[in-house]
């Protein structure tokens, strides 16, 4: 682990100042909790301070440790895998229930796990998930304002750029961060006021047309996803449920709906290759049958797609479908992040899972029963992978039947 | 913050061990919480890795950064110094009642708010005083096997030998850390269990004597301890109410009991300087009556001593009294470590604040009530300090009032 970090200084600290105002949003007195791998100190102390100077209450950091991670896989007796830290994940729902705020930060070596038993691997991600759900449903119904920003870790790096020696690669991962992130112009805060705007025009589009459904088509793909009844598409700033405007993903290019869980039919591959809590997932192809995977494969990590898919009922339907041109900044860099944060916002893509609440007329105020009668999926999983690019069309489905064009070769039609 | 640390990796990896058979004694599938500053983490995974050896369930560490700490007084508003992250001590309360084992690793500076505003640092110790009674209390009544350990952390190192370059104050510091743990011994693990039959022919002693008051005189000290009703001694290894023996303290050279938090009368002096959350406290008189200290003064650090008795009732009362020969490996190293863990292994000490629920016949089942009619103290506090020296003799009075000699000139008599 390297603690002095070559890492240009002043544009750490310009992330911690945009995740802080416009991510987050923190609000004067309001409490923080930062859950960052330990590589990251030099950006988590940054955001402390910014925190602070906003008028946080308290900020709590909470660090991981990749090394401590795999410990687990190579000395803990089998009941280990089993286990999770409960009081952890419920502490962390009594914060939100009392408005404090969340911020993560992603950066540990997203194959950290390649070489870890994948049944062993399938049990500790089904634990953690089963433990994390006060804290997932809290952020998927948006009960406060969140973020999640990237810090470039050397073993990510190394992933992307494996000629190239750790610094160097850690360097050229950074400056690929802060650019996504767009804290690299001149007043990062403005431009994301102009983004926003641009990514509302799209989702208020959408909106007026009230698609049925959105038809994904080219090669490896023919799919019909059903939207799910009153479903509202958004994208860029969001207002949480304690009214706080704030920027969840940074960087982020789409706009985005939930699906109807029983009304996808057809087939589709990945376009990208899915890094799963430390696995790489590949060439994912999977069929839809009243909204369900019937059939799935993949050339890569195929056991852990099982095991995932296995998860519990909702883990075979969507809840989430997303649009992004092939234009965006992130898929023109050409880089492949590993990382869905990143990776999401180069393509197209849908989400096995956890449908997102707030993806609904009036949807800050909509019960559990009355989410699914609108045709919303829950699981204890959120996955998310790319099935656009420039090969692909989608054509939007209205209410009587007809086709409209929405994307053609991978761009805004 | 410096990752590769030049501290001698074997020394680290047999503490490691140490910690977590001898001290914490983890059990078998039993979830362990490590909390620890951030530059400790060397230490932090070679406990993980000895934790999943002996067959822990999940291991959890929470990491602590002083540059952080530091940040929340340069720049936090006013409303923030109440503030405290009560849902995470909570998490930690429930963590206990699941039966996880809990250690803490000591290594920051022990002046690292020496020059932060006395009033706010009073605050900030006033709100996590109070949010952490759902720990404190859990931990003082021994539900569970706990440890703590100390880490060589640099900053540390330089109080200690100011004269040094860091990184020769870092080894420096190790090896005292190392020697008064035992690990530098050929087998720490025999060396301890000698060492607890030692602690326990002591405190064998005193219980069959069952005095009814010690008598601390000399100069600067006459001061008569009344003891609790029932009140037992302890020292060493000590079983948890959950049937785990763990040595809480690592080192400890202490045999201790519990006052009567109303029979104490007369005046005493510290031996040694108080290092309390970050600040320094020196030269300490005081003088009780009835049990309560009705005078304080100190030559440094009076203002934070004031607000420390002014915590609650319980804060101007003894909650421990504890014997250390003047002979002690720690007294005999002529440091001083402005550091509870080593410092109170240096000399004899009382505490003010919260007494050991353990320290009664029978402790392991008294009520809170019980503990309370038998003299025990309660406070939000548990804050030992100094008062043996070679100057100092203790007598014991018996139930008859006749007088005992227990320690002459700072040794067993």
């Amino acid at each position: 682990m390297s603690g002095e970090s070559s890492i240009d200084e002043a544009s750490i600290d310009r992330l911690a100042e945009l995740a802080i105002k416009t991510g987050v949003a923190l609000q004067t007195e309001q409490d923080l909790l930062i859950s960052a791998p330990v590589e990251s100190l030099p950006l988590v102390r940054r955001l402390c301070i910014h925190a602070y100077k906003a008028g946080a209450g308290i900020v709590t950091p909470m660090f991981t440790d990749p090394e401590i991670i795999l410990s687990r896989y190579e000395y803990a007796s089998d009941y280990s895998f089993d286990a999770s830290a409960n009081w952890l994940f419920n502490g962390m729902g009594e914060a939100f229930d009392n408005n404090t705020a969340r911020l993560a930060i992603v950066g540990d070596d997203p194959m950290l796990l390649s070489q870890q038993d994948p049944e062993k691997v399938g049990r500790v991600n089904k634990a953690n998930s089963l433990a994390s759900k006060p804290t997932r449903e809290r952020i998927t119904r948006f009960d406060i304002n969140w973020n999640i920003i990237s810090w470039p870790g050397l073993a990510w790096a190394q992933r992307m750029f494996p000629k190239l020696a750790a610094s160097e690669a850690q360097l050229k991962l950074a400056e690929a961060i802060f650019s996504a992130s767009r804290v690299d112009q001149k007043d990062p805060i403005a431009a994301w006021k102009e983004h926003n705007t641009n990514l509302r025009a799209k989702s208020n589009w959408l909106n007026g047309q009230n698609f049925k459904a959105l038809h994904f088509f080219g090669p490896g793909a023919d799919l019909t996803i059903g939207l799910a009844d009153e479903h509202e598409w958004m994208g860029g700033a969001s207002m949480a449920k304690n009214g706080v405007i704030c920027n969840p993903n940074i960087p982020s290019e789409e706009v985005f709906t939930t699906p109807h869980a029983s009304k996808v039919e057809g087939y589709v591959r990945s376009t990208k290759p899915l890094s799963h809590q430390g696995t790489l997932i590949d060439e994912i192809e999977v069929r839809f049958e009243s909204g369900r995977i019937i059939d799935a494969k993949a050339s890569k990590g195929e056991k852990i797609l099982s095991k995932v898919l296995d998860s519990d009922e909702g883990a075979r339907r969507l809840g989430e479908v997303a649009l992004v041109p092939d234009s965006s900044p992130i898929s023109q860099s050409g880089l492949l992040f590993y990382n869905t944060l990143f990776d999401e916002n180069a393509a197209s893509h849908i989400a096995l899972g956890q449908c997102y609440s707030k993806c609904f007329k009036n949807g800050g105020n909509l019960s559990k029963e009355d989410v699914k009668s609108r045709g919303g999926n829950s699981s204890i999983i959120h996955i998310d992978w790319m099935i656009g690019s420039n090969n692909i069309d989608v054509d939007g489905i209205s209410r009587e039947g007809e086709k409209v064009p929405v994307f053609r070769k991978g761009e805004w039609a």
